[in-house]
């Protein structure tokens, strides 16, 4: 069993606890990305993962590598190159002061990586899972012809794909429109990650019944992708800044399976939380063959992540199973 | 377009996290002032403002001047000389724990001023506002001499005076009692923020209605002070140490005008929030000319102080209104 | 008045703000334990108290030493010796992620101490009161052994004796189960805090009534340990890990006294809460002679124990006076 | 009096203490640039100085203008617009291990600045001193455009120009040579900072006597710009990372002045020191109008520089002077 | 046998790292006062000693005697009252950058006290030795008082008398010259800390021989003060901020008694070097009853202490005699 | 090629700066044992290496696991079991105060291994060298059966064996001597480091020429155990706790190599200072197959060493390269 992951890791520098950009005179270090964030999580389940990206040859490309072995990703699959590596600047909000994102993105080494940096015979061989996101070819053009390779390759060596189809406003910004290329990405998937939006934004696929359903939605995906076999979705009730609460939502062509909320107060940080859902996911599917309890593993694999710093969902099998049975009272373990 | 405060800034020294001054091995530092806080608030939100006071002639003095550069606070209106920068000491309480304040700002530069120190006709000219606060004249008779030279140049110039008339039980220690000196300043005021209980502490003025009603302590304070055109005040629900609900009022004379409460959740720092409120009112007022919005605005701005640590309301005009629209969800901003 | 307490002291080593033990960099360095965290409240509180325990003759021995010192604990019957000093590593908890503990206490000084280490007459003369808890004879032979010299000593001398019977399950490995060694500690016992379940786990006594009551468990408490006058306990409730409630309850062979439950939100740190309680009752007891109010006092206390990081209740009478007259609102004071 | 520089400014990241990158869990954020430190530089020692250089329009942009102000600086020439502002990463070297420096400055708002953004005419207008340096034109051509514009419009407004003629490398990337383009810049220079293998580099000048003499460099330099009236140039003596001596040479077209070495063990932080010099030496100019004063003012600041972190020269003119009076004791100042 | 120092305690708030005023975002606390000193010194050797003072009744002068039971300072003879605990503030320099002290000190509760807050009959009962310093007359006419009342009482009760005779030019505001105030005080001291300059400032006394040696100054010195018996002084070789050396000469009415000089490269913090020095010598003569010996414990314990953060010399007796017999080369101890 | 080592990992507890332990309110957290340090050495050189050892089956245990995949050491030869994780607390000495280690490591999971914890013929399947160190056989039987386990493998699977024959008089505590158990393994060593102190300690050997000299002592050691062929040694010179200097010599059986000193003023830190030497001269023998060459090799990695924080020795080939070529002057590489 093996999984692997394709996308960008950026370099997250973060004020600390809860000072704005101009009061900080320290930045916190991580290192992160929505697909590298999937591998963690299952490198840590136990589950064997590599994840695929390109650094640059340098001492932070260097430090961005020692992180992911760290935590038991495989990084055979990196490329070096290019001139720098992405950074985001986070300032973590409070109460009804949201969280703040500025990107630094632009010119990584990822978003000028070429098709030919990744050998995906190679990296795909034998491989259970391959998952990528929406993200990876909003980049550039490499990156999403790479995708695409990726895809096919999985395809054809019967590795299942999974994407999760977020749309980034700010991303897209190399010619093509997200509905001129994610379609042809999505015929090669089995499981997706697809919100009413999502589907608006890439497929131009809206609800079509009175209720404006997501089911109605799952539907028309289905339809028109018929090797998609799953669609998720979480939602996430945004109470404040550090208080959210979270469900999951999973249409398997016939009916629509649910989880009930889980209450997130005190979030200690919620980025990566979408990407731990989807670790969660794929962790259920590959254990329990059991999409109720995938969802509801994937669910509460989310909500611990809110309690972790950083993009590393640091949560044994235990702990998320723990939550999963429905103790969330957090009482102290002697 | 320029606002002019004047009073006492101090250096606070606050323990880390939520520790008690035993356990303390370092302090933060921060500096702020009531009246320092309004500037720096309108500096930020993009008026032009400066603020008047006194700083040793140390490198203390010089470090707080530098803070107020930073944040754009016109400095040129700062008198050097005297003994030592005030000093409170801070330790953050938390759930039923109290914050707690030791005060050490006896003797301050501030204290010593002498009403000569500031030459009011060149500070406040071409000036559209000034402000001050009931602790100034609290401090000292040269602070409170040089108040009611402020504020008449002021009133002379046709420059708006506003006031936060806080009483503070720990001082007025310099000889005589507030209700023997406030009412002077007062009458120059065209805006006010008092509370029944200021309103009873330095006016001695109190509800003589049924209810015993805030606006019945407005009428009466109009009736003697027939400058002010406007009384605000805030109400602060106490929940815990960190969480507060926050509303507003004004009485135009005519009608009272409220505010919804926000509810004000993981408070960071709750000091300067009524500072913020008064910020938030002018610059409200300066750009709206409508005391609803100028109301909510300021309402908004001080909620989002307590998301923020230190004096200064380091938020912008975009993020205020986003809250003043009712947004209060705190989602990630990306 | 002198209260004298009896029990291991480890070193706390917690990692910072909510990171996990893979992520942490530094420890947080604490020293507590259950029983002379006890003395330390009451030394805080006013109440000469000592503490006797064992620590090895090194640095850290004497690191532990002064912390004590440092906040009026008698270190004079402290006997040093032995190899280490017991140490558990804490990870905080968030939302639904309990805390997490490891131990490493095995063959501390505390451990291989020899009875012969105490002179319990000398410690014990003119002392009012000596406590101790179920802990040290679940440690070792040895440690069981001082238990029982010190509470034959007390009983002796006319000292009054409180024992904390906590059950816990990962000691008791030196050869004898609980119930051949606690009731034996009990005989001696003036005042005993007691769960049903540890009741259950050190007594073997279950409720015998229809509702399963607490106030059946004391009552075969007190009929089989009949200088017993005391019963007490607390209820926790869970919402999460940095939000509980806690009241309690006190059953004096007459009538079960209880409190009003205390919202603890925002928990900074929960170690130590129970120790607070018991620390606070015995202030109460020594100071208002009345059940109702030393419970009253023992349950503010301890919930202001959860404001406060380390082991050390740092906070005054008058403080936990006005949360238990009602006072839980946090409002700042100046 | 009134000094302009202009040059890119980078957010510098260090990592604490002497961790190496893949140590590193926060970096110290300094904001700095080798023409704005010589802003900074005057403003500290009280002479009227702004800096101009393209920010972009986001949070850092505006961190890093705060700081500015902080200091004094003028920053009414700053352009905001492009994309991101540059960075470079920092570990700080030991002993035998030099300080390493990662360079992510590639399309920088500087960068890809337009000759346009500047209005020189305003931005010099009662100026006395500009200056700039090699970095500047090897950044992108439009900066070399801009850095042309800037001395022309500076020599027809007869102010003195200097130039810190430093080759770097690591940039010339946009096409020309350094040998097409810096000729032309330092034609209008009065006072330039360049070491014998800057000329070698920049205009092919090499020593032409048989000691192969900086003197025979600079008299080369000044047949071929025969505005030039001064060329400094610094000695560092590098004994480790942490220990270094340094001292200044000036040839005035006659002679050639030299100060003694300083002696500079345990550096707290040495980016920083050559601009701390050429600051120094234009606030000695300025001051003593005596180029010997002048170069040991500056070679006291410069070694002052080197005991201060970032790259702020946070020294009063009455330290250097203590240090230019040969006082290198360091003997506590009470 | 036991030691009794009287002297202000302030708290030190340090910059952290090498950062100026104007950088720093933290305070490092400190607490600490030249006779504390000695007392901490002294108990830390395992000497009996209590430090009487005056300390304001609030949190501050709780945590600062928590300190000083810490370390094991008898704090019975502290007084409560007053306004204020004086504060200094440091910067730490580096290389030629000296270290920078800023008093904050007047008005302080010792500076306030009255001489009957001490009972000296009381606190000098059973004591050995008894030592001030030159600071405390210099800060009021009751600090003055309160020394005089103690020498004689220490006189009367037998009790040896040492003083640091140490002038602060600062100092000295209250209406007396140290020559009106200090004979009076050094007619009841046994041993004196005198350098040449102290002996000129305070008492007029020059040197009288050809060599202006310190020989001569010592015999005036004992010849106008006939109790003295030993004049104590260090002498400093300052190279650099954090690198000096340190020799001590004693003169005992016969003889010049000196220690070779040691080395202190890499100081840690010099701060308290000559209490340490004093603690040292007190330690020494009632411990060896040989001044050479003293003398050179006195010497390596000041040098040591300039290894050690903070006012309190924290090195064990074994670590002074180390490098008392020439062990200065650090060499690690497992 | 490939480098297995055994020995015990411990985490190390270092006070931060120069804190003393009563001073310290955190640890700085590291993980280093001898010969894992050689291990992380090759790793970072580009080596593969893996460590063999224990830990215990917790988080520590898996927090210690995570650090050394982090530098890329196989970690597929530690075994999991046993009860804790052995630690030592270290603190840092400065100018003539030592740093201190207290080890509290008895009990460890590495000392309560079983011979059977460890497949010898799979962990060296394929290796190029074995290295393994003394302190092993010092800790307990199981540890010296293992090791001797381990070299008899080796042995006949032609694997290459070093020994790092360091002496610890803390250890050999669990019944027999080190010159009944040392021999024993050293005859299956083909290099060891071995000073002279070590050869009397270990193996009864003393110099037997009149010199006293270590060639006499090789000699004898080679007679005696034919299978080495190198015997390594360095001389650290001990100027202060911050500043030694570094040589090494190699005996080949013909002839003494020797390096030149290197100066290593500014230790960061030498903890790991003799493993990065032996870590240094694997590299170094396997790479250049030139004694004096590997001999140069280990010293400038071993000197670079104490510039980094941590027991790993955080260094490229090339920085070491540069150091054995010469360039010590630490000189800012842009």
């Amino acid at each position: 069993m093996k999984v692997i992951t394709f996308g960008e890791v950026m370099m997250r520098l973060s004020t600390p606890n809860f000072s704005r950009f101009s009061q900080a005179t320290q930045f916190d270090i991580n290192f992160g990305g929505g697909e590298a964030n999937v591998a963690s999580s299952l490198a840590i389940f136990g589950i064997p993962a590599s994840h695929a990206t390109r650094f640059p040859n340098n001492d932070l490309g260097q430090a961005a590598t020692a992180v992911y072995k760290k935590y038991g990703v495989g990084t055979e699959a990196i490329s070096y190159g290019g001139d720098r590596l992405g950074i985001y600047f986070v300032e973590k909000g409070a109460a009804m002061r949201p969280s703040k994102v500025v990107y630094d993105r632009a010119n990584s080494s990822f978003a000028t990586l070429q098709p030919s940096d990744f050998n995906w015979e190679e990296i795909l061989k034998g491989a259970t899972w391959f998952h990528f996101t929406g993200i990876s070819p909003a980049i550039s053009e490499g990156a999403a012809q790479a995708c695409l390779e990726a895809v096919q390759t999985a395809s054809r060596l019967g590795v299942k794909v999974s994407a999760d189809v977020g749309y980034r406003s700010n991303l897209w910004k190399w010619g093509k429109r997200p509905n001129e290329v994610m379609p042809q990405l999505i015929e090669y998937c089995d499981v997706i990650v697809c919100s009413k939006g999502d589907a608006a934004d890439m497929f131009e696929i809206k609800p079509n019944d009175e209720k404006g359903s997501f089911k109605s939605v799952c539907k028309q995906i289905m339809e028109r992708f018929p090797k998609v076999k799953k669609i998720l979705t979480t939602k996430r009730g945004q109470i404040s800044a550090s208080h959210n609460t979270l469900s999951g939502r999973a249409w398997d062509g016939t009916q629509m399976i649910e989880t009930e909320a889980i209450d997130i107060p005190d979030i200690v940080d919620r980025i990566g939380g979408g990407d731990a859902f989807m670790g969660g996911y794929i962790y259920g599917e590959l254990t329990y063959q059991d999409t109720q309890k995938a969802l509801e593993f994937a669910v509460a694999a989310s909500a611990l992540k809110h309690t972790v710093e950083g993009d590393f969902n640091l949560v044994s099998v235990q702990e998320v199973e723990a939550v999963m049975a429905g103790d969330v009272s957090g009482r102290l373990k002697r």
